[in-house]
């Protein structure tokens, strides 16, 4: 017995030099979980099942044998056109659950149902197992059938066309194919060949696939449809831009099922949509688990692209396949958008939406908070809360079955980092429906999306000492609108009300007690509203307009009023997160009897000019406390500046693969310079994206370019261009134009 | 105009050179989130409301003066022993929430209530707000009260003792203290200093309290033992280990806040004991967050600390915090340990519970598939999942306000790894009553929890085609026997029934069904049992001892039965993989009508030990196909191997703060060296961690290692100490002694 140290008191051995050493899955799990779809595990071409003769293993060529298979998989034959996966740019087959597809079988003889046995094997990931759905083999008799069901269509001479039903929950991916012939002896197989490879994806037009959508209209949007319109600006002033989710582009399916390997999600997890889409809402921003994409609200892009600078999805997901990395950068709609393209791609029906003054941060806790000083001045270093101009997310069709009957249909996930959702940067999957009736302890995140589509703004005193009195509560101004394209059309469609019951009804009462009850807490006091009004007008405004600002004060006592009232204005991002004040006034007020008088503000464009952040917008609050009563009045205005316009042009004969122009124009309209321009362009199923480079454009000089393309399929389609530098962002232009088949 | 580049089909920029930017919160909220218990912000020490006169400032100094602050902070004093928080070797205030505490204020003369006005603040992290409840001054004036209530208890001459009653859902954490002096012309402040601080905690004794428990006896049990006793060894033959949990060490509390800290947990969410335990779940290990423990099932701890060789959490947590790095080495009993030290630390009631034959990866799948040959041998390729011997988790008490009524109370946590909770390496809180009653749709990863207690084992045959089916499944191996400590008592206590209702009950039967419609699938087959029953006894064993197993075959039927069996003898981990075969054998057994037959196998020691992992477990599978039925019969037992015991001793006056001596005593009762071997010993209250190191124990050869301690409180406790090396772990022993005050 040797004793070679004395005892200590801290009992950890010295850290191990170079990297900390990792979990194993070693003596944990008897094969490691298979988590990436790229992993493959050959089935072995031969399989005995008697031991050697003396002259070694039989031969087995004596039975069936296999020639060729002919998957059917271009793009015009009918497996891709009846599963509606056609317009993917694949030369691979792409098939949707729960719906029969066919194959072609080529033997050495004529098939006999009565002597021959086959079948053909579907094989995922690495270690298939029968019972996990990663191995599923299909037999084309009816005596011996499994989950997925098979069956001879037709035979002539040595071919039979068999039809393959997949399970209508079968796990979502790139599935290897081989077919096999059962002897007395042993298994004969195919080899493993590329061409024989398959997609499967969800089906909304299968009856039993949880992502059913009974409305064609809606498919051909939520599904089908490449080209979107993501709403933005204000509610007063609404604006949008087109955007192009490209999820039939080549390379975007496999950069999809990238995103799903990347996050080491289990293979048999990924037939389950309420799992994929959870997973993918934490996968699409690079929080946690070096996902999609980096947010980035500074308004400092060196060393990315702008976040309003992207004309569509492709070029990020590629990116992120090329890189290996997260790209650089978006804000809540570049999230939104990609993440429609990965949710249309896999053939979960999905759009993108728009919540105008969303409350943010605030963990579901129904308050956004504003801080005034004792003069009715905003007090803007103790004012944190913000409430988003905006803010978008996506909602996906599903039915829910992990939840009780009624909680079904459109889900809301947003990929969008956010502070508190169940602490991880992950929102989501949401009942639109539960959120509507207060239901919020459903999984995911319901408490969070009420909030923000409920809260209540509330304006608190601050006393010397510290503490806070609300001295006013608007009930109706978070969620004010909440808008989607509507499918087949080119107009907006406003959806609030399948978020919340009628402002001031019963039901909405009711709701929000409910909600309440589950830890969704509002302000309870509710100060009685002063008896002098604030208005502010609607405004359109041009980047670089002076503009006269009109604030009405409206007496609707009996008796006389007065008071001093502050005008604030600022430069807000569209998160509501103020860069800086560049309008300060105090006019006082005196209001007679049931009088009213309006203040004329003027504004010179270079006061703001200099100020301007990516998304320029001015946010005007007055507030003041009317001398005789004490009470606070408030008004808010958010006015949203207009860009200049790119202007767009497409010539040539507008038709499949004929070749045709597309003409960018800009000329710069300020009187300073223009440096370090990025044009962008590109078009759903016309033009893959391209961008060029400027470094400087002085006032007045323009910058033309233009590019040729080809349309790829018939159709109305656009092209759709931006124009982004450090000074100037959110031009944007875009031509239309119908493709002839 | 210039133009620098021509267009370019892919559209990103080159990627940044160094290290990839990370997402900033500038443009996107006001100011960045307080996360961390350990950032500060400093209030002013004067707050000047006026603006200064031509000689500066107006003096504060004819106004109210402080001349001291007394906390009364110290373990004897009433503050910590009513607050249950004596127990802490702390000499900082900690109390609980919802209970009044008492501070002395002395001022420069007495105090007038109708003329001074001043102020108690508490302040945690950085940018605190009243709104978020980081900011809460406290009134002594009934007029004037906050969520916290203020009171003057008492005066005497220049000093006030002041009551304050901190809202029972307050944020839990660190504060600071300030006695603020109001005048009319600004505030005048105390400085910050350490011995103001204090610690608010959980509060199972407050009613208000959602983590209330009203039940003395589990109240000193689950928030106040530091000793615990965790089960472990096999259903059949339950073996247990004492664990020094020390939350109440020196250190420990600021680690458990620490861990929060490291989770960038928001300050404000601290309050809520449903936010904080899941977020607790993810960050006790160490995947995904470079949490506290790194998981190792491998049998190589080289790097570490073996899993088996912790006597306490106290090292871990100390280590943790130091090394700002995971800990080596943890499985599942050391997660469940440290984790209960977590929870009982900061207030909220906890134990460890060990559910045996736990059912694992499943993901709400309610099967475990074991594959067997055409032969009915266990085919051990293609069978991946596995069954737990036992499997530790936690369980936690809280009244769960985010879901409707009936679902409070023991909710279930788990910090071990799994492979799909939710996509992440957490799990819970989980509503037992949830569990038991199917309503797996509540959150947090019910579904799961569910699988681990109820799954059935499915034995499959693989036919030649590589279809598996069912021939035998098992309702009720899995979740045999759930047990934890009893309070107050040294035994254990089956809880069980809180899980599920009785096995084959009606109950039982409509919650399977209802868990199944959300989403926990069940296999549906139920194959005809055989009429042949194989019976396999409980052994006992000591480690190097040879073993004689019997197996009995029974023949229930009116007719002779002939089979092949294989009995099959493995050493497995406590996962229930199987590490190696040491065993095979194939009797072939006929049986007469109603008869039985007992086949003996013989079984040497040193078949067995060369293949011996650190939870040594033997298990034992005999299955067979009956010629005259084709059915299958299976039977399984697994065999713990009892290990040498340390020889534990104490000597001395077993009183408080007088010297002891313990001893621990091993001899190497085997054949071969011992090697590499690490002795270690703490116990609670008595003694902190130690450890000591020896590089051989030849045969026969024996260790002595005596250690000085003094008890630091009057009670019943334990010295606890472990022997592990390389070839010999799991060996424990203890000592009891009762010190006198």
């Amino acid at each position: 017995m040797s004793d070679q140290s004395s005892s200590t008191r801290s009992a950890l051995p010295p850290p191990p030099t170079g990297s900390r050493p990792k979990m194993t899955s070693r003596g944990r799990t008897a094969a490691p979980p298979a988590n990436s779809n790229l992993d493959t595990s050959d089935i072995p071409e031969y399989e005995y099942f008697v031991a050697p003769g003396p002259r070694g293993y039989p031969p087995l060529t004596e039975y069936l044998d296999i020639y060729d298979v002919d998957m059917k998989r271009h793009a015009e034959e009918k497996n891709r056109t009846s599963h509606n996966t056609h317009l993917f740019n694949l030369d691979t087959l792409v098939v949707r659950r729960g719906q029969e597809f066919e194959i072609k079988i080529t033997f050495n003889r004529p098939y006999k149902p009565s002597e021959d046995k086959f079948a053909v094997e579907f094989v995922i990931g690495s270690s298939p197992q029968f019972s996990k759905g990663t191995y599923m083999p299909v037999f084309p008799t009816k005596e011996r059938q499994t989950r997925w069901a098979g069956r001879v269509i037709d035979t002539f001479e040595n071919t039979v066309t068999m039809g393959i039903t997949p399970d209508s929950s079968c796990i979502v991916g790139k599935y290897h194919m081989y077919v096999a012939v059962v002897t007395p002896y042993g298994i004969r197989r195919t080899k493993r060949e590329a061409a024989r490879d398959l997609y499967i994806l969800f089906n909304p037009w299968a009856a039993d696939d949880e992502v059913f959508l009974n409305d064609e209209t809606e498919r051909q949007e939520c599904v089908m449809n490449e080209m979107g319109i993501i709403y933005h600006g204000s509610f007063d002033d609404v604006s949008e831009r087109t955007w192009n989710f490209g999820q039939f582009n080549f390379g975007i399916l496999d950069a999809c099922l990238y995103i799903l390997d990347r996050s080491e999600m289990p293979i048999a997890n990924r037939g389950d949509a309420v799992k994929v889409v959870r997973q993918a809402s934490a996968m699409l921003n690079s929080r946690d688990d070096d996902g999609v994409l980096v947010g980035n609200w500074s308004g400092d892009y060196t060393y990315g692209v702008a976040p309003t600078s992207w004309t569509g999805s492709t070029d990020i997901l590629l990116g992120y396949v090329n890189s290996q990395s997260p790209v650089c950068y978006a804000q809540c709609w570049v999230f939104a958008a990609v993440f429609n393209t990965f949710l249309r791609c896999l053939g979960i029906p999905s759009r993108v939406v728009t919540n105008y003054f969303s409350a943010h941060d605030n963990n579901g806790n129904l308050k956004t908070d504003i801080i005034l000083d004792e003069n009715g001045r905003v007090d803007r270093g103790r004012t944190k809360d913000s409430i988003w101009n905006y803010h978008c997310w996506n909602e996906c069709y599903m039915a829910r079955k992990d939840l009780p009957a009624g909680f079904g249909g459109w889900q809301v996930v947003d990929a969008t980092p956010q502070e508190t959702s169940d602490g991880m940067y992950r929102c989501g999957p949401a009942s639109v429906n539960a959120i509507k009736h207060g239901q919020v302890f459903y999984p995911y995140d319901a408490p969070f999306v009420f909030a923000e589509v409920n809260s209540d703004v509330v304006f608190y005193t601050r006393g010397k000492d510290g503490t806070l009195d609300p001295v006013k509560v608007n009930h109706s101004h978070v969620g004010r609108g909440i808008f989607t394209k509507t499918p087949g059309e080119l107009t907006r469609k406003e959806i609030t009300e399948q978020y919340k019951f009628a402002e001031g009804s019963t039901e909405e009462r009711t709701v929000l007690q409910k909600a309440e009850e589950f830890g969704c807490k509002r302000e309870e006091s509710d100060p009685l509203p002063a008896d002098v009004d604030l208005v502010l007008p609607s405004v359109e405004l041009a980047v670089g307009q002076d503009l006269e600002l009109s604030v009405e004060f409206v007496n609707r006592s009996q008796q006389r009023r007065t008071m001093d009232a502050y005008v604030s204005g600022s430069v807000v991002y569209y998160t509501g997160v103020t860069s800086s004040e560049f309008l300060f006034r105090t006019p006082s007020v005196t209001l007679g009897p049931n009088k009213s008088v309006k203040e004329l503000v003027n504004i010179e464009a270079r006061s703001y000019m200099k100020h301007l952040v990516e998304q320029a917008n001015l946010n005007f609050i007055v507030t003041g406390k009317v001398k005789e009563t004490g009470q606070i009045v408030t008004a808010m205005k958010v006015v949203t500046l207009r860009n200049p316009k790119l202007a767009v042009e497409v010539s040539g004969v507008a038709k499949v693969n004929e070749d045709m122009l597309a003409t960018v124009q800009f000329t710069n309209p300020f009187t300073f310079n223009l440096e370090g321009i990025y044009l962008r362009m590109e078009g759903p199923g016309a033009m893959l994206p391209r961008f060029r480079y400027y470094s400087l454009l002085t006032p007045n000089s323009s910058v033309v370019w233009t590019e040729s393309f080809s349309p790829q399929r018939a159709g109305i389609t656009k092209i759709i261009a931006s124009l982004d530098c450090p000074a100037l962002r959110q031009v944007y232009g875009e031509a239309s134009l119908t493709v002839e088949p």
